[in-house]
């Protein structure tokens, strides 16, 4: 279970004092050294009501240089938070590498809020706790530091301390009505936090149970900690040995190269029954479109495809049908520096729609197990986990409503060759090609085994892999518009169920 | 007046169809080129109901790039819009350079809205109409193009466009009671439109008053005032001469140099009578900062001054009475490269805190008129004016209820000597000097100049400067917690009145 402190549990002013200077050093070193580090570090302050955690971070925040750390504290969601997948407020709040942030009212919170309501639904708090492992294990595998403290006092503590701050008109302010309901379900919320530190005490993310009865030791207890958990963190990342790289890109599903291949390519579609299919097909999408406005779901489109395999083009079709105003096209191309200082999902998070909306990724989250693993900017472990992680991420927005449709556009090596000529020597056309369109085209054997493993990897029943014939270009839009109608119809009438 | 295109007004559908590929590859090649380009495009496609305005942004889009352009609406504000000042989410929603903005629904849909409730304050829409200019004018001097399209109907014309719409069961969702409400109201919000036009329509951000009756003439008219205007800006930024920077530093208001040269920097505090007199000021401040929270008016605090003039140590017993988790502090150094893209105001705007909340920035848009100044980064055009470009930021906070708290620490360049040494001894301060710090101490009265220029023109009664005397660190720092306390004070008496 969660590491308990043996640390004294009263301390009196005078040792306080003594050890406060010595302390406050080791903070600020600490805030030197991350600042060259490569990791964030998350410090979670979460347990029962009236142990201070307001002060505690106060306190660091006197102690520490503000100016490196920054504190989260959430209060209840916006209308903007409400209107997306329950972690999307998390995302926002995450911290870059090489800075601290203070977490209080994390993630934790609203979870522990909603469960210590009475008769409230236990596999909800069940499922909360899922989605918050899910979010922890994802930092950690990142290199983030996640340092977590439970702050306890039992009920007769809590009851004498509430009373305390009462009393005194200068603190009377901090107790509200709350406090006190708060008080009469101890047991209920104690049991609930005993189960909240057993189901998320993960390798990485660990909690520490701090006694909060005396105020001073409680403050130099969760200093320790921190301090304990950063240096400890740092000496592992030394000892770790450098992440694999392997040249060889061999298939970790060789079903899904097989399926690619198998493919056939050889559609015809003449001009004039493309464009009555098409107007056809555009009328159904528009109407699916209004429709899930109507029900508050959003649409998320991945589009991702060979070089020149028409993404574009198909992107151009689809937004026709939509009402410019509710949707977005998020063009992904090389992260910006503050996209890079963030975990590699956090700027896909940022685009996430609101509720009613559409996004559409030209080229998405994928890329961590297409480009980035054959390019080497993610390690082995990196993209071998990322089919997870990328799982897991839809499934957060399909749990939440959003209709997720997914295409893969595929053409054959000698139409892409020949796209190519034709875009060097349209006047128009030049900026589209460039030496990396070549240079990718050269490893074109190499990315077929990884969307094939992509394929296979990441297609769930609920966000599925279109795998569209794109050597005729209009046969592709059509399947494009065809397969988005079926998919987003299906979706809206399971929503009714 | 507003420019009015003399285009034909009505257009076969044969005349149609042959004018548009060869728009559509300018709108193609404007894309291409404004990729490269320094500036952004906003497109505003505003005027009376049932023009098509969403028509005519879908038509944009299926023309162009989806992929290069942006489309913005606004739908009711969120709360946390509601909660900062208004044209908070105008800037949210910018577009960065080298990138298409179309906006529907954009800042004059809001004024024009409330404008249109009959009996509504006339004032309320002048104050409106005159944050706008404020707002196209600071984008068109930092050399966006701001094009504006008002599409217009007569009443006969709006009133029959309903009544199609309405019959065809294909577009009759797309008319709802607001559109027949807003019909009967015509000659009030056309004339509304008058006025708006009359008062927005300034070099740079033109008005093009755009006939919608025929929607096939409508949308080739929206198409090419966006090329002509974007030719013409492309055509006047080459010809325009390369933006002066001068290297001579002259005072612009000599006597802010005096001032800064007469303030007494020998003040004298003990220790002790320090902590009595620190503890009953952050006592005091910390109940104001409260009060402030339930009056629902956030705090900006401005922290500017030299090198090693403690500004950090400020804060950080500032921060001490406040509750670290509505408060941020924003240590302001180098833009991102994502901030760079935008206009310079846009990194500080973004950081705006909420109704009740507290930020605290630590180096700010100062910057613009101090270290942009001094080494050439802004040119002498752009430092100049940036000046009013700054009241102008604050007195939008300020008319918001926000409080704006402003200090300059000033020391002596004896004194800063002795703490750049004492830092390059000491281990653990060793990291907040470096070679920068020298090379900003050589430039010592270069900086006197602008410091004294800025604190002559950017004080303005509801954000005035504290100049604070910080030779001494105890006296300094009691000093802005005092001038905190009646800044606050002061502030929050007034909106109660």
């Amino acid at each position: 279970m969660a590491k308990s402190t043996a640390k004294k549990t009263k301390l009196s002013k005078k040792e306080y004092e003594s050890r406060v200077p010595r302390l406050r050093e080791q903070l600020i070193e600490l805030q030197v050294q991350l600042k060259s580090a490569n990791f964030p570090v998350l410090l979670v302050i979460a347990g029962v009501e009236a142990t201070g955690k307001g002060e505690v971070i106060n306190t660091l925040n006197g102690w520490m240089d503000p100016r490196g750390l920054e504190v989260f504290a959430f209060h209840p969601p916006t209308d903007e938070e409400r209107e997306r997948p329950a972690m999307w407020r998390y995302w926002r709040c995450l911290t870059p590498r090489g800075r601290l942030g203070v977490y209080t009212g994390s993630w934790y919170t609203e979870a522990l809020r909603e469960a210590s309501i009475p008769r409230s639904d236990p596999k909800k708090f069940q499922q909360a706790m899922k989605r918050i492992e899910h979010f922890e294990h994802l930092l950690v595998a990142d290199g983030a530091l996640v340092v977590k403290c439970w702050l306890h006092l039992s009920k007769a503590e809590q009851g004498a301390r509430i009373k305390k701050l009462s009393g005194n008109p200068r603190t009377a302010w901090r107790v509200s009505q709350s406090d006190w309901q708060s008080h009469r379900a101890y047991s209920r919320i104690n049991g609930l936090g005993r189960t909240l530190r057993r189901t998320t005490n993960r390798t990485g993310a660990r909690w520490n149970l701090i006694n909060a009865a005396d105020e001073r030791a409680r403050n130099i207890a969760v200093s320790e900690t921190l301090l304990q958990a950063f240096n400890g963190h740092a000496q592992k990342l030394k000892q770790q040995p450098r992440p694999q790289r392997s040249k060889a890109i061999t298939p970790v599903k060789p079903a899904g190269l097989k399926k690619l291949a198998a493919l056939p390519l050889d559609q015809h579609l003449s001009a004039s029954a493309y464009e009555i299919k098409r107007d056809k097909w555009l009328g159904k999408l528009n109407e699916l479109v209004r429709r899930a406005e109507q029900q508050r779901q959003s649409i998320v489109f991945v589009f991702e495809g060979w070089d020149a395999a028409g993404k574009g083009g198909a992107i151009r079709r689809l937004t026709s049908a939509i009402d410019a105003r509710d949707c977005r096209v998020i063009p992904v191309a090389k992260p910006t520096d503050e996209e890079r200082a963030y975990h590699y999902l956090w700027r896909f998070w940022r685009h996430v729609p609101r509720d009613g909306m559409v996004t559409i990724y030209d080229r998405s989250w994928y890329g961590r197990v297409l480009v980035e693993r054959l390019e080497g900017f993610a390690s082995d472990g990196e993209w071998r986990r990322a089919y997870t992680e990328l799982n897991d991420f839809e499934q957060q927005l399909t749990d939440h409503g959003t209709i997720v449709v997914k295409f893969w556009l595929q053409i054959s090596k000698a139409e892409q060759l020949r796209r190519f000529h034709h875009r060097e020597e349209t006047e128009y056309k030049k900026h589209k090609i460039n030496e990396e369109d070549w240079r990718n085209r050269r490893k074109w054997h190499q990315y077929e085994i990884a969307v094939g493993d992509m394929l296979m990897l990441t297609g769930r029943p609920q966000a599925p892999w279109h795998l569209i014939s794109a050597e005729n270009k209009r046969y592709a839009r059509l399947q494009v518009l065809k397969l988005s109608c079926h998919q987003i119809e299906t979706a809206l009438a399971e929503a009714q169920i």
